[in-house]
């Protein structure tokens, strides 16, 4: 395979602008990030919707990369344009093909730094893999959910999100930049190892698999009549104790609303998801064996 | 004086989105805020940013209520607008006149509860100094800023804001609706208490003075070259040590710029300052001695 190795992306939300202002001044300053040898395509994903200040400006840019949007010839809206010319010049068949994708992006979650995989490919595994052995981060696996389709990673051979917070959007918070800087770095050295068939793998890979999402709960005008527990903010990734209260009303009292004891949280009040009406994702841990075949099929991606 | 006593504004600023939600929350359950016998007349501040989910349409609404936009006669944008017909109603001369206005405000900064007063009137001092008795808040006193004029509090004879944060904008965050809910109950409950000569003061008032702004340092393009030190965002309130460095490069190093130590440091990464090329004010604590002639200010403001 010709071409390029990474399609490095952010700003692929415009008013997430922590990423952007890392590869701004990458571009002054190019010893910034290690590439360790690799060619790296760096582009702002939706620079319309960074220059409004916007998360978008038509529709949500990381749901626009659905195959029956790429695909049509109708004059689509913003996003659904830049969904076709990122696809078109970086895809496998485009003048500049790049094999694998990185999507860095931020939440206003108290959630940290993880990695967000969608679907279970080989080799968005093993690298996934690489990265959790070499810092310990969280693996977010967003599969099976029908309302949330058309992701930018997902139309390339290899792809994952970097995912950092908590920042709000439109504020430039330097702790989130080295927090993204080092999952980045950490990324490209594990691609340029698997190249070289020389990737220290863990034997286990922790996943946290999505099981949906949960909305507010709301009376019958469909205002929010309660909202997250603060208990809960601070609960990201560990299991929500038995019987733990979800929500709580205005007045501190405990809506009844419970999950099932052993499910732990994720996006707990991510500013973005209001509009799409979620309060939190819900997800389960899950301990997998790495297998041999994903590192197989990262090192043939990579193979010169 | 006839009319009502409190204008409780929130929402003035669309998307703070917690302060709304309160009140929205109170118009279904008349119990939840103790207004402790005071007629209030609550309102959204701007309805309609708060649907565009934006700060404002056209301008700050809180930066509007200046003499010039107020009194002149040539049709205005939406906020100024806007910022006239709340003058002209709730004002001394309105339909519906209040004493006193509270407009409740959240900021992504790191803070925690305040007050912000806007200048140095002794019924304001006053009512700052009975709730700082009571809760321990830090007071803001916001004056001498010629680039930041026209706030909605300095039209009425007495008024402050209760500021709240951290949290993102366009984020319903349930301790950030129990933290304005605690102190918006304390000024009513002070108000009430100065009407009826009953005020507990403290001997002392802490304020802590506005010097100004900082941006962050750009380069010759207008582009940020670094960004806030981490450690300034847990310095809300407090003195700085000496030379304690302000801002941090991508690649890690501490920028040369300083402060004189003493100095301290308030809204540290509030986004919306952003646009006002604002990375963090700056205060200075001063304590000042209560005087009797603020409680008869008050006094006779809420003279019945």
């Amino acid at each position: 395979m010709k071409g390029l190795d990474v399609l490095l992306v952010a700003g692929t939300h415009g008013n997430e602008v922590n990423a952007p202002w890392l590869l701004d001044r990458w571009a002054q300053r190019p010893d910034l990030i290690n590439t360790h040898g690799l060619k790296v395509q760096s582009v702002i994903g939706n620079p319309a919707a960074r220059e409004a200040a916007r998360r978008y400006i038509d529709r949500d840019l990381n749901r626009s990369f659905r195959d029956d949007l790429l695909a049509s010839a109708e004059p689509g809206d913003h996003e659904t344009d830049r969904a076709r010319h990122l696809f078109a010049l970086h895809g496998p068949d485009g003048g500049q093909p790049c094999r694998v994708a990185i999507d860095l992006h931020s939440t206003t979650a108290a959630m940290g730094s993880c990695l967000v995989l969608y679907g279970r490919r080989p080799a968005d595994l093993a690298l996934a893999a690489l990265v959790q052995g070499a810092l310990g981060l969280p693996i977010y696996l967003h599969e099976a959910d029908a309302a949330q389709t058309g992701f930018l990673v997902e139309r390339w051979s290899c792809g994952l999100v970097i995912e950092v917070g908590p920042v709000a959007q439109m504020v430039l918070n330097q702790q989130i930049v080295q927090q993204t800087h080092l999952a980045l770095e950490c990324c490209l050295a594990s691609l340029a190892m698997a190249r070289k068939s020389r990737g220290q793998y863990p034997s286990k890979l922790v996943v946290h698999r999505h099981l949906g999402s949960c909305d507010l709960p709301r009376d019958e005008d469909g205002e929010p009549i309660a909202l997250v527990h603060p208990q809960l903010e601070r609960q990201h990734w560990k299991p929500l104790p038995e019987n733990a209260p979800l929500f709580k009303t205005a007045s501190g009292e405990d809506h009844p609303q419970r999950l099932d004891a052993g499910a732990s949280v994720v996006f707990v009040n991510e500013a973005a998801y209001a509009e799409k009406s979620i309060a939190f994702s819900v997800s389960t841990r899950e301990v997998w064996p790495v297998q041999s075949a994903w590192r197989i099929a990262l090192e043939q991606l990579m193979a010169i």
